[in-house]
């Protein structure tokens, strides 16, 4: 990771943001731009160098990790050290704090704590706008996420048949993801069956899978930091003619969404795309989420594509590619896909069958 | 759970803090006054009645799970149609924010969006410290999470050798949690053998567990919303008359902690009584976090167990104690359990030996 071009570019937009040091709070922007990947520390921009404060417990490992930036044990609470440093350092100007992480608390406390020439600015999603676009080194771990996350779906759905608890194939499921050397889920599994394929965020639950009816699985691991994120939706039993006319229409959506992806398009605009096939099938109404999301260190990143978002795809994006249906009492389809945006248009990162699987 | 109770303690206390509404943001928060368990919504309090604002998403679920408040489906997002709801009841005065959790951004929107007659007040800890003494059906919650937390041990135990990666200990460990009802772990599992028994905060990685030295297992399960806490340290291969030592004298440490339990002592006497032990073992330096913490919904609770904390326990709190040690390059040991307090002393919650197995 070329943490020191990553600063670069950090360093050279503070002007535009009307502040002469950043003070970065939120972990995954830390480890972004120096490598950190403990859960106590703050990052300071603007003077001669890059200043790392962490406490005595993560002594070896900030050694370890941190690169292009001065590390400061210290054993006072990271915001007080800073505010001590730059007390010390006689700097005046504005302070740049991430104003979508701090809390209201911890910013008052870093405002009285400061001297008097500095005044706090509250900035967002700096860091977050720099990570949207992804470098190579990024995309190749993501890739290896997403690889990881996608040979979960078969054996998975091989765990599954009716009177199964939901609980029972998440926790096979993330048992394989384990083994398979993901750090850590990226966010709660979900596995929803029959009317509670209906709920966008069905949770596994206790719940038997149903003798028939849609499962909605949607997962995703953390490998080397970086998350993978993936829905499929399969059938217990034979499928209804309604319900293989609903699925169509799901992935007929999703691949228009796909291929609505290319640089100069907009987060809107994929959204759109996506809605348009639904709304052709009389579907629209149980749409009731946006299209995607970035993803990367973490799960939900910008851009968000929802409806009017004036987000421009640049190739490097990691997306994921979404739609839905809830229809209440009755079950949900949601066909979910990572995809890198390209020079060109995008390469759908997962893999794995969206054929309606019937079991 | 008594919901309208716990909340006309919080209404009784508004006056106290010199705020007549409180906006309750922070999630735990909000499921312990009113059973809320989605991950969108606020409650306002000081009004005739508490109003729960939650997006469509979760009308079911609101109507399901809301005790005790009115339920405000809304289109824009929590906070804004709380600001709008303000507007319209034309309240004045102060508005109470909980100021550890809402960000500096939100405040600021927030405030931006109030009627005229209406202040900001950031408050601290709040329905924290309410939380703090658990009631019964609470405890009964905890004592069930505990109990399978605690069987957990044994079986990951028979799962070590030398060899084996940290990483598969965990994953089986927490595959028999998912298997035994847990909704989740409650934070991510640390298994760290041999010299990584030294990192306070060793996640399980891909090392090989060693021929010979210490291996801390510090895991949690979330069941019914309650957390469990528990950590061993256990010895592969034949331990020295050194590791023999310091384990004796951690468990000793452990000990005298649980046994200064009691109503009217400080949070601080039990962490002096926890370090008295090391000290006259000399090995105190290598101690070098708190005794321990609270738990509940979440697994990070107040009080803290810490030197100086002049928090005075009470009948009906649940904490843990945990003393450690951590000789770099060595190894390390912890050893931890939960206690509820009582009337006359306290309750070990956890089961399972604190022997020193040798595996």
């Amino acid at each position: 990771m070329d943490y020191k071009q990553r600063q670069r570019v950090l360093v050279s937009s503070l002007a535009e943001h009307k502040i002469h040091l950043l003070l970065i709070t939120h972990l995954p922007n830390i480890r972004y731009l120096c490598g950190f990947t403990g859960s106590a520390g703050a990052l300071l921009f603007g003077g001669s160098e890059p200043v790392f404060f962490t406490d005595g417990r993560y002594t070896a490992q900030a050694k370890d990790e941190v690169q292009g930036a001065r590390v400061a044990i210290e054993a006072k609470s990271p915001l007080v050290a800073v505010a001590a440093w730059l007390k010390k350092s006689r700097r005046t100007g504005a302070l740049g704090i991430e104003g979508d992480h701090l809390t209201v608390a911890a910013g008052e406390r870093l405002r009285s704590d400061l001297p008097k020439g500095l005044r706090v600015r509250a900035v967002s999603g700096v860091v977050e706008r720099q990570r949207m676009v992804k470098d190579a080194a990024e995309i190749e771990r993501i890739r290896r996420a997403v690889h990881l996350g996608s040979s979960l779906f078969l054996p998975a759905v091989r765990n599954m048949r009716p009177g199964v608890p939901e609980s029972q194939v998440a926790a096979k499921l993330e048992y394989a993801a384990r083994r398979a050397g993901a750090e850590a889920m990226a966010f709660t599994t979900i596995v929803a069956g029959g009317v509670r394929s209906a709920l966008p965020h069905g949770h596994a639950s206790a719940a038997p899978l149903p003798s028939q009816g849609f499962v909605v699985l949607d997962f995703g691991v953390i490998l080397c930091g970086y998350c993978s994120d993936m829905t499929r939706t399969v059938c217990v039993g034979r499928p209804t003619g309604q319900q293989r006319a609903w699925y169509a229409a799901v992935l007929e959506a999703q691949l228009a969404g796909i291929a609505s992806v290319r640089p100069e398009a907009t987060a809107g605009d994929v959204d759109e795309a996506t809605r348009k096939v639904l709304k052709k099938n009389k579907l629209s109404k149980w749409f009731t989420h946006s299209t995607g999301h970035g993803v990367g260190l973490e799960i939900h990143e910008t851009p968000r594509l929802a409806a009017g978002q004036g987000e421009v795809l640049k190739p490097g994006m990691v997306i994921t590619i979404e739609p839905g249906i809830y229809v209440p009492g009755q079950g949900g389809i949601r066909i979910e896909d990572m995809v890198v945006v390209t020079e060109t248009g995008c390469e759908i990162l997962t893999t794995g069958t969206k054929e309606l699987i019937a079991i």
